[in-house]
């Protein structure tokens, strides 16, 4: 199952997601209940939390009706399938408790980078984090290069884990069941930044550039769609590819992660509790611009995109 | 005006605050009455913001009020006014969108810790984050210090920004504006957090395992109330003193920032818009633990005071 918002007469609305149509949720169910008789009890707002598992309170529901809406697609009504280029999306989860990203979890992005990619017993995962309400941006929206610093800026396909139950210092091997499921993340990196260039440099200096380089409004488009957990037999098997104007630029799997799903969140959950509707990006693979100085500029337009879940684009814009 | 959130059957109440009472806006609404027969459509419950300078709607009702407890105390009845003992204070925003803070912004604290202070022409600030929802932590409340990692935990006494009205890219001259008023944040850390000890050391270790090393669950107890804006004359003129078991261990005043609060909203504000709730906690004086090796263990009780603010209190018990 992938399920969505998106926006309605100026609501955000739920809908179940296709690679060409939002089907929404309200009238998906009249569509049911005509069909069948039953009432369906699935709630056509709110958030997507509850339409997953593993405790979402609708999943079933939602799961069960998925399938419905998929089986009987050719009799659904217009109002029932909204073409994809029809729709405004909204971000998944637009307020989430925590929004987590991981820095060089794909051993070519370390070495393109010029570090060194040790190996997952030699090294432990680099978190971080961005503001979550200035920084996620829906799919399909601009992208704001900052004024103040728009020379060198970089995307990163990240496969993204959607936290469905609260979770404190669970083991790998228990991990997966507490995850709702997975959505990309286009961690958008100002590799340049550098605050008060007349500076005298120390040591924690490029650190923090860097870090700051992470937050900029609007840079974490995220998106389409989220599929749930049990819709993905392995979240270790998902190929991903991004493109900037059509070109391919990364070209990868989630196979190749130095720190699978399961042991990130093993690792994440042993220093804070995490909680549903936690986000958490799981670094991207090789293929940045920093590698060949191949920055954004107005009018570039990104889809990143990662097997069973989706297309997310992003457009590029001057900050006015 | 100084305003708190605090615990009465169960819901989460707004009361003003005294350095030996909460006095409960509802209570103090109805002797208000009572006393002069006009109403008050003051909030008793809900978003602090709402009671607090540039914008909140009842901003101007709540200090009328607070002005009038604060004269007619005496003739209070008991429910208008509850001995701080017998009270239980909630952090005074409970889940602000971003909670921001500072590494290193008072020279003497730059210089315990063996780094340079460099002048503020020479300089940026340091910013970082911590997960607002798991680390924040009722005034009063025990702080847990974490079974992964229990010998070199840290308090950091410290002024905390509250945000009052959405600012991007504000001048300094302006930035105070945007502030709605002031609270107290402990910022604490955990000095050794080093997961993976059998690691192959990199560049960006040290920095990670300073930075995951504040984000344990429970790391960032906050109030116990807010000061408004307008009734502090200068931010830059604050006592702040802390206390381990009743003894002096920082003793300093927000006159020693590198960079003042105004210079502070400025910068942050230049990344990132700031909204209204946000918190930026401005950094620590000179004096913590790990300068002397002298670390929080459970049972001990910290007092963590800025005048014109009050008395923050935690105490500090091991992981069950």
């Amino acid at each position: 199952m992938r399920i969505c918002r998106f926006e309605s007469k100026g609501a955000a609305q739920v809908g179940f997601y296709t690679d060409d149509a939002v089907l929404p949720v309200d009238a998906v169910a009249h569509a049911y209940t005509d069909a069948t008789g039953e009432k369906t009890s699935l709630p056509s707002s709110g958030d997507l939390i509850d339409c997953l598992p593993p405790d979402g309170a609708a999943a079933a529901e939602a799961g069960k009706l998925f399938a419905w809406a998929i089986d009987h697609r050719a009799r659904l009504a217009g109002d029932a399938q909204i073409p994809l280029d029809d729709v405004q999306l909204l971000t998944p989860i637009p307020r989430p408790n925590k929004l987590f990203l991981l820095a060089g979890n794909y051993a070519k992005h370390i070495e393109e980078g010029g570090g060194v990619a040790a190996e997952r017993a030699e090294t432990f995962p680099y978190v971080f984090m961005k503001p979550p309400t200035t920084t996620l941006t829906n799919p399909g929206a601009d992208v704001t290069i900052p004024a103040i610093s728009p020379d060198a800026i970089d995307w990163e396909l990240e496969l993204v884990i959607v936290i469905g139950r609260r979770a404190k210092a669970v083991r790998e091997a228990d991990a997966l069941s507490y995850v709702a499921g997975y959505t990309v993340i286009n961690d958008i990196s100002n590799r340049r930044f550098r605050p008060n260039p007349g500076r005298k440099e120390r040591a924690k200096d490029a650190f923090f550039d860097w870090l700051h380089g992470k937050w900029h409004d609007s840079f974490c488009p995220c998106g389409p769609c989220i599929v749930a957990a049990d819709s993905i037999a392995d979240p270790q098997k998902l190929k991903m590819q991004l493109k900037v104007n059509g070109k391919m630029k990364q070209d990868a799997t989630t196979a190749q992660q130095i720190f699978p799903v399961a042991a990130v969140v093993e690792f994440i959950s042993n220093i804070v509790t995490l909680e549903p509707g936690d986000l958490i990006s799981t670094g991207t693979p090789a293929g940045v611009g920093a590698t060949t100085g191949d920055f954004l500029k107005p009018g570039d337009k990104i889809e990143a995109s990662i097997e069973s879940i989706g297309v997310l684009r992003s457009q590029f814009v001057a900050e006015a």
